[in-house]
C-alpha cells in the first residue's frame, strides 16, 4: 500500500515524533492511533523465536511461546550452505508472521574474535566472507516471509565481557576488512529492515551514538534502508544518539529518551529534521510490516522440526574417524555414554534461549537407528557437575567394555557459555574428559560427540576414534546425530572457525579483553585463520575443515583469464568428484592470496565458496566470480578499497590448509597511488619508482653526482651495506652528509620540479 | 680544572655558538681557538675503537688503526657479568686514551625486537633489565678511563629496514617498560658523556627532534649530564631539533645547520638561551675530556688479546651437549671442518667493523690444544658461496669418518647480517646446513659451532650431539672456542634473547619491519621471552639458557620478608652448590610475576640476577634486591611506575623456562589509584570496590532498589548471565530499564554524593 509518510509526519507533534523514537514497552514499538499508525512487535532469536508471554517478566527468558529452535548460528555456518539457510529463514518468517512478530532480531554478524566469547554460538564465523553470506541469506529468508530482521551487534561487539562499558579500540583497515565487513555484504545482499547497534565503544565512542557507523558507513555508504534499533540498553546520551543515526531506542525508558529528544529539539541542539528523517526510517518499515502481516497464518510444527533435523545434519562436522569406524552399522552394539545423550544440550543461554516446540533427544534416536537391544545407556556424568563422579565413570567403563563400540556424548554445559560473560578457558568439564580417558581405556572403539556452541581443547583427541563437533543443533539435533552416526546423512559440515590446540595460540589472547574498559584488537586483520596461517601456528583443526564418509577429487583449476584489471571479474572454475561410495556434499572453497604487497596482508582469504552435492563418481564442474573485492585491501589514506597491482594466487581446495589446486593471476589496479616527493623520500624508493620518467630520473642521478658526499654512492668495497645506506637515504641526508648548502637549495628545487605532477606508478 | 662556562659562552659570538652544534668534520667537534676551546674526536665501535686513518674516506669502514675487537655485544650479553664487561670497558677506554679518542660511540642498548634486525649483534638484549645492566656497566668501565661513551642509538631504532625514515609506533607503556627502560639504568647508573639519538622517528617525531624523548625524559626525569649527539646525519630540521634537546649534529653539514641555528636565533624562532643551554653541555663534556686526558697514553696489546679471550670464553653459550661429548679430550682425532674455522667471523659489519690488533683462528688454536697429529682440516663451504660444494662436502664427510670427533664451524657470513639492512630469514646458508647434515650422518659425534650475531633456525639441531653459541667472539674467539671446547674453560654464557624454532613465532612477526614507513610495535610488552612464556610458545631455546660442565643445585629460596610496602626493598636469598666435578660459574636469575592484576602483564619479568663462581661442591648465596620497579608496570595515567597491591611470586632460576624455587610476596602500594565514579560506572565494579564505605555502599543499594527495573537483580532463575548482566550494568542503564525520570534525576544525585572524595582502594 502505497501512503505518503512525510505528509503523515507533517501531522505529528513533536513529541509524538519522538515518542515514535523508543519503545512503548520490552518489546513492542510505540503507534499513534489518532493518525492510524499501528505498533508493532520484535522479538528475540536468531535461530527460533522467543516471544515471550504476555505478562511475562520481561527478561524472564525462559517463558516464552514455543517456536522451532534451529542450529544456533555458530551450527549453521558450518553447512556453508547458503540455500539451507535461507529456508530456515523462511521457517523463521513462517513462524514469526503466525506469531504476529514483525520483526525478529537477529541475525548476528559478529566476528569470532576469540573463542572465549560467550555469545560466539550465536555468530557465524572468524571470517567475515563467510559470515555475511551466511547472514545476507538469513535475512533473505526470513524477509522473504514479510517479516523483518535485525542484523546484529553494530559494531565490533565480539567480547562480553564489560560489554556495556568497553571501548573496542581498532584500527580503521581491520574494523573495514573484517569486523565491518562481515555486515556489510549483508545490508548490500539482502537489505535487513533493522540493525541492531551495540552495547560497546568503538575507538571511544558508543556504538548507539556512533555517526560514523551508523550513519555514514552503514546509511550513506552501504545504503541501508531500514532503521538502525539500539540493543536493550545500550543507549547512552539519546539526543546525541539520534544525531548519529539510532532512530529506536529499546526497550522504553519511560519516556526518558523522548523528553531528551524533545528538549534537544527546542533547545535548539537537535535539528527537527534529524528527528523527522529519523521517523521516516521508523514509519517506513513499520507500514512495511503492516502491509506484509498475513493474518491468521500459522506453520507446520511437525514440517520445521523436520527441518530443523535436515538442517543440524548438515550443521554438525565430522573431525575425525580413525580405520573408517563410523557410520556405523545397525546391530552393532553400542554403549550410548553421557547425560547429554539424555538431556540434549541443544542451544546456547541468554535472548536467544527458546522453548522448543519438540525436543529429540539422541539417546531415543540412536535407539531408533542402532536397532532393537543394540544400545546401552549409561549416565556418566552429571551435566551440573564439573568434577567427575567415581561411580558414573565405573558404570560407564562396564557398559563400553561390554559394547562393541562406545559413542559418548560430552561438551560444554549450559553455565559454560551463554550471553552475558566469556569462557575463562577452552575445556571440558573435567568429569567428562575423565570419562572419554576411562571408557577409550577399556573401549577402543570411542567415538565423541560435542556439544558445545565454540571450540574446546581436546587434550583426549588421541584417545577417540572419532569425534563429531554437534555444535549446539537445535531441536532435532538429537536426530541429526543418529542420521550421521548410521550414516543415514553423509557429514558436510566445515568449520568456519579454527579450533586451536591451545587457548593461547588465539591472535587475541594477549589481550583479551582487555584492560578495564579498554581492549586493543592489537593483531588487526590477522584473526582466525588469517592469523594460524600466517603465523604458521598449527592448529588442532583448520578452518573450512570437515570429514565426509566420501571422499572428492580436485581437478581442472582454470581461471576465465590469466590478466585483468581490477574492474573487471574473474571467473575460477575447478571441478569436483565424488571418488568414494557414498553420496556426499562438498565445499569447494577459494582463497586469494597476493604474491607481494607493500602493505600488509595474511597469508590468504577466503573469497568464495560452493557447496555441491555429488552421487558416487558424479563429477561437477562449479564457477565461482571474483571481483576487485576479492583482491582488495582497505586503504587508509584512500579511505577506500583498493588493488596493489601485481600477481595473485588463486587457490582452490576443501579447507584452508587443505589446497588441492593453484594458479595465478596478474590484476592491474585501475587506480594507481600517486606519489608525492619530500625531503625524506627514500634515494631507493625514488629511484626504483616505476612512473619516473626517463628526464626525471636523470634529475635525480644529476643531483645525487654533484651533490652528495663523494665515494658515497660508488664505494664497491662496502658492498651489500654501500647499497642498503644508499637506498634508504633520505634526500635531505644526501647534501647534509657532503655538507654542501648549495645542495640544500638544489634538493628544494629537485622536489619541486618532481612534484609538478604527482607521480603514477 | 675548574672553569666558568657560563662566561665563556658570554664571550662566543652567536655563530661561534652555532658552530659548536656540529661537527668540524666527520669525528671531530668544533674547536673556538680564540676561547681556547679544544676540537675533540670521537669514533666509532662499542666493543673496539674504530678509528680512521687521517685521510682515508670518512666511511671507507675496513681502514682503520688497529685495535682490540672484543665480543660484539650479543655475545658480551652472554656472560651476564656486570665486572667482566666493566673490564671490557676499561681496556677500551685505555685503548681511546692511547688514540687520542674522547668519546667512543657506544654502547648500543636497543632492544631486540626481532632477531632480523641486521644490527642485533650490536646490541644486548631482548630484556630491558638485562641490557640496561650490560650497557651501565660498559659506560662505567670506559669512563673509569676518562673517555666519555655515546649510549646509543636512542630510540625505539630497532630495525635497519628504512632506519633513516620510519616511525615506530610504540604504546606509551611499551615504550616506557622495554625501549626506553633498557636505557633508563644505563643513565641513571652511569650517566653516559653522551647519548646518540637515533635515526627514525618515534611516534610521529625523528628521534632527533623529539622533545619528549631528548628533553623531557633523558635530561629532566632521568638526569643526563651530558649532551645528545644525532647519529650520524639523523638530523632531520636543524633548529627543531636543538630546541627538542638535541646538542650536537654529526657528521659537519658543511655549515648548514649552523646557518638554521643562527637564522631561527635571529628570526626569534629559537630562543638564544636555548642555544646557551646546549653549547653549555657540550662545553662541560669537551672540558671533561681535555681534563681527563692522558698524555702519551699507550695501551697492551697483549694484555687486551688475553682479555679478549677470557671475556669471549663466557660470551658464548652451551646449547647441547648430548651424552657430555663435550669437552674433547686432547688427543681424540677430531676432523675440524669449514672455512669458518680459518677465517673466522668475530665481528659484524658496519660502523663497528674493527682491524684487529692480531687474530686467533679456531683452527689453528683448537690444534694447540688438541694435541699434535689429532687435527684434520676440510673447508667444507665457501664462505662466499651460499650453495653446497659437492667436492668440499665429499671431503669433509671424509675427513669426518676418519675422526672420532667432527667439529663444524657454520654460522652467518658477513653479508648475512650488517648495520644498514636487515636480515629476511633465519636460516644458515644452505651450503652450511647440508654439510652438517652429511658430516653427521658420516659420524655421530659430530659438534656443530656457530659464528653469527643473532639467533638462527636449526632444523640440523637432532644431528649435532653438541651445539656451542660462539656468537661474534671478537679477535680471540677461536682461543675462546678451542678453551671450550677442551675444557680449559666452562661453558657459563646464558642466552641473552630467545631463540624461536622458526622466525614466525617471534612476536614482532606479522607487522616487521612494518608498511612503507610506519611500524606498528603491537605486540607491546610481549617482546622476547615475556611473549614465549605467556602466550606458550615453545622457543628452540629459551632466554637465559646456558649449560655448563658442571651441575648446579638451588636450594633455601628466602625473602627478607612475607608482606612489604612498594617503598620498601625485599631482598631474595638464594644458594647455589656446584654438585658436579668441575669448576663453574652460575646466572641466578630472579623472575617476578604479578599473580593477579587489572592491567595486561607478561607471565614473568626478569629483575635481577647474579653470576658466582664455584668450585666443585662449594656452595655460595646470593642476594638480590629488588624494589619498587621489580613490581611495578607503567601507568600511562599516573605517568608513572606504580604496583598494584597484591601478591607476586618471586621466581628464581638458572633461565626463564628452568625455574628452581618460587615464593610469595605481598606488596602493598603507597600509591593507590582514585576512582571517580560516572554514569558509565559498572555496578559490579563499584559494589566490590574496596574504597567504598559502608554508607557509600548503601546508598547505591538503595537506589538499585529503588529505580531498577522490578527482577532484574532477583532473578534467581537467570544464574550466571543475571549475575553477569548486573555486573556489567552501568549506573545509567539501571534507570532506563525502568523507565523512571526520577530514578535519572536520583542517579545523578547518587554520583555527586560518591565523588565528594574520589574512593581510594
Amino acid at each position: 500500500m502505497s501512503r505518503d509518510i512525510k505528509a503523515l509526519i507533517a501531522q505529528m507533534t513533536l513529541e509524538e515524533k519522538a515518542g515514535m523514537c523508543s519503545g512503548k514497552d520490552f518489546w513492542r514499538l510505540k503507534g499513534v492511533e489518532r493518525l492510524g499508525i499501528p505498533s508493532i512487535m520484535v522479538t528475540d532469536g536468531p535461530h527460533g523465536l522467543r516471544k515471550q508471554r504476555e505478562g511475562g517478566d520481561h527478561l524472564g527468558l525462559m517463558d516464552s511461546v514455543p517456536a522451532t529452535c534451529f542450529p544456533s548460528a555458530a551450527g549453521l555456518a558450518t553447512s556453508w550452505n547458503r540455500e539451507l539457510v535461507q529456508e530456515v529463514g523462511v521457517a523463521l518468517g513462517e513462524e514469526c508472521q503466525a506469531e504476529d512478530v514483525a520483526v525478529l532480531l537477529g541475525p548476528g554478524a559478529n566476528i569470532k574474535r576469540s573463542p572465549l566469547c560467550g555469545r560466539n554460538f550465536e555468530y557465524f564465523s572468524e571470517d567475515p566472507y563467510l559470515s555475511t553470506e551466511m547472514a545476507a541469506n538469513h535475512i533473505q529468508g526470513v524477509q522473504s516471509q514479510g517479516v523483518g530482521t535485525s542484523l546484529k551487534h553494530f559494531a565490533v561487539n565480539n567480547q562480553e565481557h564489560r560489554r556495556m562499558s568497553v571501548d573496542a579500540v581498532v584500527d580503521e583497515r581491520t574494523l573495514r576488512e573484517i569486523y565491518l565487513a562481515s555486515f556489510e555484504g549483508a545490508v548490500k545482499q539482502s537489505q535487513p529492515w533493522t540493525v541492531m547497534c551495540s552495547y560497546n565503544q568503538v575507538n571511544g565512542t558508543y556504538a548507539s551514538e556512533n555517526k560514523t557507523l551508523l550513519t555514514d558507513i552503514l546509511k550513506d555508504e552501504w545504503g541501508l534502508e531500514g532503521f538502525v534499533v539500539s540493543d536493550w540498553g545500550a543507549v547512552n546520551e539519546r539526543a546525541e544518539g539520534l544525531e548519529a543515526g539510532l532512530e529506536l531506542e529499546m526497550p522504553s525508558s519511560g519516556g526518558i529518551g523522548d523528553s531528551k529528544i524533545v528538549e534537544a529539539v527546542k533547545s535548539g541542539k537537535l535539528s527537527e529534521e534529524v528527528l523527522d528523517r529519523a521517523v521516516e526510517r521508523l514509519l517506513t518499515i513499520i507500514f512495511k510490516a503492516v502491509d506484509h502481516k498475513k493474518e491468521n497464518a500459522t506453520y507446520d510444527a511437525e514440517a520445521h522440526h523436520a527441518l530443523a533435523r535436515k538442517v543440524a545434519a548438515e550443521s554438525m562436522v565430522l573431525l575425525k574417524n580413525e580405520n573408517g569406524i563410523l557410520p556405523l552399522a545397525p546391530g552393532k552394539q553400542v554403549a550410548v555414554i553421557g547425560e547429554f545423550a539424555q538431556k540434549p544440550r541443544f542451544q546456547g543461554g541468554g535472548s536467544s534461549h527458546i522453548v522448543p516446540t519438540k525436543l529429540d533427544t539422541p539417546l531415543e534416536e540412536l535407539s531408533k537407528l542402532a536397532g532393537e537391544g543394540s544400545v546401552q545407556y549409561a549416565q556418566g556424568y552429571r551435566i551440573e557437575q564439573d568434577e567427575a563422579d567415581v561411580q558414573l565413570v565405573e558404570e560407564a567403563k562396564k557398559a563400553a567394555a561390554a559394547a562393541e563400540v562406545a559413542v559418548i556424548f560430552a561438551g560444554l554445559p549450559d553455565r559454560y557459555e551463554s550471553e552475558g560473560y566469556d569462557r575463562q578457558h577452552l575445556q571440558l568439564p573435567p568429569a567428562h574428559i575423565e570419562l572419554i580417558e576411562a571408557v577409550a581405556a577399556v573401549q577402543p572403539n570411542t567415538v565423541v560427540v560435542l556439544s558445545n556452541g565454540a571450540p574446546v581443547e581436546m587434550p583426549w583427541l588421541g584417545s577417540a576414534k572419532a569425534v563429531l563437533e554437534a555444535y549446539l543443533g537445535g531441536q532435532a539435533g538429537g536426530g541429526a546425530i543418529a542420521d550421521l552416526l548410521y550414516g543415514k546423512a553423509n557429514p558436510s559440515g566445515k568449520l568456519a572457525e579454527t579450533f586451536p590446540q591451545q587457548l593461547s595460540d588465539n591472535p587475541s589472547y594477549l589481550f583479551f579483553p582487555g584492560e578495564g574498559d579498554r581492549v586493543e584488537y592489537r593483531e588487526g586483520i590477522f584473526v582466525g585463520y588469517r592469523y594460524y596461517d600466517t603465523k604458521n601456528v598449527k592448529p588442532l583443526f583448520p578452518f573450512g575443515y570437515g570429514l565426509s564418509y566420501t571422499t572428492f577429487e580436485y581437478t581442472g583449476l582454470t581461471l576465465s583469464s590469466s590478466s585483468i584489471k581490477d574492474t573487471d571479474t574473474l571467473e575460477v572454475r575447478v571441478s569436483v568428484k565424488n571418488t568414494g561410495s557414498m553420496a556426499g556434499k562438498e565445499t569447494v572453497q577459494i582463497y586469494v592470496k597476493d604474491d607481494e604487497s607493500s602493505v600488509i596482508r595474511p597469508a590468504k582469504e577466503l573469497k568464495g565458496f560452493a557447496k555441491v552435492e555429488l552421487q558416487p563418481r558424479e563429477e561437477k564442474t562449479v564457477t565461482i566470480t571474483l571481483d576487485k573485492r576479492a583482491f582488495a585491501y582497505y586503504n587508509v589514506e584512500l579511505k577506500d578499497w583498493h588493488v596493489e597491482s601485481g600477481t595473485f594466487t588463486i587457490l582452490a581446495g576443501s579447507s584452508s590448509a587443505d589446497i588441492a589446486l593453484t594458479d595465478k593471476v596478474e590484476v592491474v589496479s585501475a587506480q594507481p597511488l600517486p606519489v608525492r616527493v619530500h625531503r625524506n623520500s627514500l634515494i631507493g624508493d625514488l629511484l626504483h619508482h616505476p612512473g619516473l620518467t626517463d628526464e626525471e630520473r636523470e634529475h635525480v642521478h644529476t643531483f645525487l653526482k654533484n651533490y652528495s658526499m663523494p665515494g658515497l654512492f660508488d664505494n664497491e668495497s662496502m658492498g651489500e651495506m654501500g647499497e642498503a645506506m644508499m637506498k634508504y637515504l633520505p634526500l635531505r641526508a644526501v647534501s647534509a652528509f657532503s655538507g654542501s648548502a648549495e645542495g640544500d637549495a638544489k634538493l628544494a628545487e629537485l622536489i619541486e620540479n618532481l612534484n609538478k605532477k604527482p607521480m603514477k606508478p
